[in-house]
């Protein structure tokens, strides 16, 4: 018997470095899979986003299981899909395509990649006033999760005032009216001072943009801190409110669930989430100690 | 470390029943790689062969290493193609792409997997006077392979007319005026009484075409015969040459050798023939009881 087999790549651009596909295969070697993560990068290949679409029949046409999608093309796909999943429709995204029966199904694992990451490592915060850092896409997706997950109220911090006022008004709609606000960075004082936590979701604290997000002295002991940057895993953010006292979560759970939420969803299989959170550990590092 | 990764494919129609996964994705297992071999079929996609450049660009757009093409598209594929082998261009048939640097360069196993074949399993009959019953797309490959392999006249033998002179006409501009002829059926009688040996390169033989593709009194035992067809290994008409005494060589050993120079050229690794043919007749076994 030939064993079970699957074919799966990215498509986005900038993804040379994505920890996706070791991620993937490692966890389908464990499980005696025949595997391939592939990556397609849109650079690369020197066409543009919207060619997103051509790509995505490529890829069904020449036998893939599914795909993951990344920037900037997880609104473009929507239009070449057949159905949605309810987080991918609510968001007005799409970062997993699921070809089945010769249909193509969009999911968004990073809504339950980041529920799924917060649940675990943040089980029992409270949740009444969330502060979130960040309105891009990536502040979508855990907004999203955030009051997914049962948080009372969402303030969306963005210095881009439509982008953040955008992001409350689509929160508003989808889970109700008040559960979403937003503000410009310079109301972070008093947002944190009587906040239960923040979600930091911007790439401030990445290797190519390092340091601190917001002034240091703006965190306290009652706040619990959740990071979306996940390379480093240590970012000076988290760093600083372990220093402090403060709950903490890094990004690498994010990173992991939604790879495990798209495993399970091209295979039909349980990942084993703790074998790839060891191995984020040791692929974040390994690419740090290269990139050194 | 990522292992070594490879993703190839078949291109053709009614594929499905297709040894060449299995012959691949086995034989790169003991090998260590991560290696995954899909079938692209166009009558499943429902298109037509006209489709195999779009597929081309497609495969090659989604990171594949290269690809098998079969029926009915190992001429149409050329047009699409920045370079050819010798044998390739010889034959003015592509059995094999494999993308180099952006480039598409193909390739024809066919006739090389036939010759190394031929020259392991009947490496000293004599070559001076050869038959070969078939004059389609398989029969112009392992024509071109005994010309190669020093026969000094093959004589190209098929119903149709026309396409037996085309091919001894072909044959005989590649190797040289006088290497081929062409004859009808009829004439069997007086070419294998004094021809050394004979290939056999129609479907008859196969299970949806049983039976002996001339009749059994034509045989003497100072022939050898070469089979094309492999499913079946053991045909009606090597049965009948073996219990006369003539030495035989089953159409097995030409489906491994194909595959084993695909593998070659994906991968640039030496694959184990030995270990192949073994699997072939595993897997070939298979088949016909699955199919009983």
């Amino acid at each position: 018997m030939a064993k079970d087999s699957y074919l799966v790549g990215l498509i986005g651009t900038g993804i040379g470095p994505s920890l996706s596909p070791g991620l993937h295969e490692r966890e389908a070697d464990r499980q005696g899979l025949r595997y391939l993560y592939r990556l397609i990068d849109i650079d690369v290949l020197g066409v543009g986003p919207g060619a997103v679409g051509d790509l995505l029949r490529s890829a069904r046409d020449t036998g893939y299981d599914g795909l993951n999608i990344t920037h900037p093309c997880k609104q473009l796909v929507i239009e070449h899909l057949d159905a949605l999943s309810p987080q991918a429709e609510a968001l007005g995204a799409v970062n997993t395509v699921v070809f089945e029966d010769g249909r193509a199904i969009g999911h968004n694992t990073d809504v339950t990649g980041f529920a799924a990451s917060f649940a675990r490592g943040l089980p029992d915060v409270p949740l009444e006033k969330v502060v979130q850092l960040g309105a891009g896409g990536a502040g979508a997706a855990v907004a999203h999760a955030t009051l997914t997950l049962g948080a009372e109220r969402v303030t969306v911090v963005d210095a881009l005032t439509d982008r953040a006022a955008g992001l409350a008004a689509s929160l508003n709609r989808h889970f109700g009216e008040g559960r979403a606000a937003h503000a410009t960075p310079d109301r972070l004082p008093e947002l944190l001072a009587s906040a239960d936590g923040i979600v930091h979701a911007t790439p401030t604290g990445m290797a190519a943009h390092p340091g601190l997000p917001f002034a240091a002295e703006l965190l306290h002991p009652g706040l619990w801190v959740a990071e979306v940057v996940y390379r480093p895993l240590e970012t000076e953010l988290l760093r600083t409110a372990r220093a402090l006292g403060c709950a903490t979560l890094d990004g690498g759970g994010m990173a992991v669930f939604q790879a495990a939420d798209a495993f399970r969803l091209f295979t039909g299989r349980e990942p084993d989430s703790a074998r790839m959170l060891a191995d984020i550990a040791e692929m974040a590092g390994v690419v740090e100690s290269s990139a050194g």
